[in-house]
């Protein structure tokens, strides 16, 4: 089985690495040049839960797959607004059976997935391993829980199989998930509380916590997320998420999410659109309210614009 | 006529001191003790549009106004959350006939005013002047343009008249206003956009423009507080009240409004509840939702716990 990992930067690299621990044939593809120079002539240098590897593991441009080059199953590790142009470079390498997993933040990402493939050919899931990239080529890679992957359509159902079973063949603890929707709503309530807040208050999580007043702000931005998912037909009590919410927090409290090392670490551009935009954006479709949902997501927009982030 | 300037920190001593200049018997009060030690020993220092002066102007210390002492008309220039304190102090040197002139920003400081004195003694107003203190005992003091006041019955009105004559004859353009409600909400309108956005965006008001995404903030925030401004029979309209404050954000584009100036650069608590906070909780007490002028609000203050502001 010939597997890729399109989108190559800190999880997708973590991910591909446990792939090739497990023997699996599996090709690194990214287009940030610095990373694939890197890992190219030095290998893989990454930290798994603290243990250290250097993997000699392949890695092409996106402008260099071979022509022929056809993949069985695609891990899909971009950011969310290079989607779309990581689906077009993989096009060409992708046919009717290929398996296209996607485990990335945000909603509705199968939106897009599907002007590619039918959607039979999607696995959909979440997963809350984390990682970082210290410098090209040196990476890291965190977790033990699992990665929650399901169908968007019963057709889909043995593929996800497929994906559990490579998944734990590469120690990555897949599950099929007991109801996807659900699985995906709770994690966007993660990321637009945790990521947003964090960004705009440039805090960590322990220090998110310690406010009421951000204890509010988690509040009411869930509130709105849990009335939008309604329409998935998943339905969350808020104050049962809410509870998790904090408690998360408190957990990994001095963990700073990806969208505070995007913008205030690295100045680059957000998440923001596929988080609390998108949760707006849906809610707006059908006629839910979500005013502190847009609100959040313009007011990280027009941070960005202030940074110059790239 | 005895005149008290109750909290006489920057745009209080900048009011004092051209009253004082137009040989008024006033007196400043303050309790903030450098300021008054500052001013008792050599004077307040004040630059007023570029001119320096030095004012051997009195000043008492909250504490130490003399038992007998009644005004005749009371300046009031405190922070918001001052107000009652401030008022608690001067209650016993003021009498059935003493004016009450409140030009300070915020919504409804007359429900505090009134628990003290007649509604026919309060003077309400707005103010374009700004002032700032770089130390004990030096300030600054900026404007021209008008000092609007008004009467919240139409008892007040012989007072008002009073005032505008003082204003006028200490240079400090004094004007009845047309529609004092209307002036207040649109006073709202620009503290409760400007002040919160640079505090929370860390920027000035030329920055903030610059992004279009700002101009939503801006515009969103706008609109909620023209809705609950219905509440006080102001009807404005929110497209041309948005020109108006993204032509004055250009105007005084390098300047960073009393919020960030209290938060940023001082780290002190901020006067958010008496703008956006005041706007969302009147529109709850009528029904109308202002979402995101209470999102701002929560905002600020996790902002404040954060930075361990006094």
């Amino acid at each position: 089985m010939k597997i890729a990992v399109a989108g190559s930067g800190a999880l997708g690299s973590g991910f591909g690495a446990r792939l090739y621990q497990a023997e699996y044939d599996v090709t690194l593809i990214d287009s940030w040049e610095p990373q694939v120079h890197a890992v190219k002539k030095q290998g893989l240098n990454i930290v798994i839960n603290g243990d250290n590897f250097n993997l000699d593991i392949p890695i092409y441009h996106s402008t260099e797959i071979p022509e022929n080059a056809i993949y069985d199953m695609v891990f899909l590790f971009p950011k969310s607004m290079q989607l779309s142009s990581v689906m077009d470079y993989m096009a060409p390498h992708i046919d009717d059976n290929t398996i296209i997993v996607c485990t990335m933040n945000g909603l509705k990402h199968e939106r897009v997935l599907h002007k590619y493939v039918k959607e039979s050919q999607i696995v959909r899931g979440v997963t809350t391993w984390t990682a970082g990239i210290e410098s090209p080529g040196h990476t890291h890679l965190l977790g033990s829980g699992p990665v929650e992957v399901g169908a968007l359509v019963d057709e889909a159902k043995p593929q996800v199989e497929k994906v559990v079973t490579v998944l734990n063949n590469a120690r990555l603890n897949g599950v099929v998930s007991q109801d996807l929707h659900q699985s995906i709503w709770k994690k966007i309530c993660v990321n637009g509380t945790a990521n947003a807040l964090t960004a705009v208050l440039e805090c960590n999580l322990a220090t998110l916590n310690e406010s009421d007043y951000a204890q509010t702000l988690i509040y009411k931005l869930t509130q709105e997320i849990v009335h939008v998912a309604t329409v998935d037909d998943v339905h969350l009590n808020v104050d049962e998420v809410f509870e998790y919410l904090i408690d998360l927090n408190d957990k990994v409290g001095p963990h700073y999410p990806s969208m505070y090392q995007d913008l205030i670490v690295n100045n680059r551009k957000t998440e923001i659109d596929y988080i609390n935009g998108a949760v707006a954006k849906l809610g707006k479709e059908h006629h839910i309210a979500a005013p502190v949902n847009q609100f959040i997501t313009d007011l990280v927009h027009a941070k960005e614009s202030q940074r110059g982030a790239q």
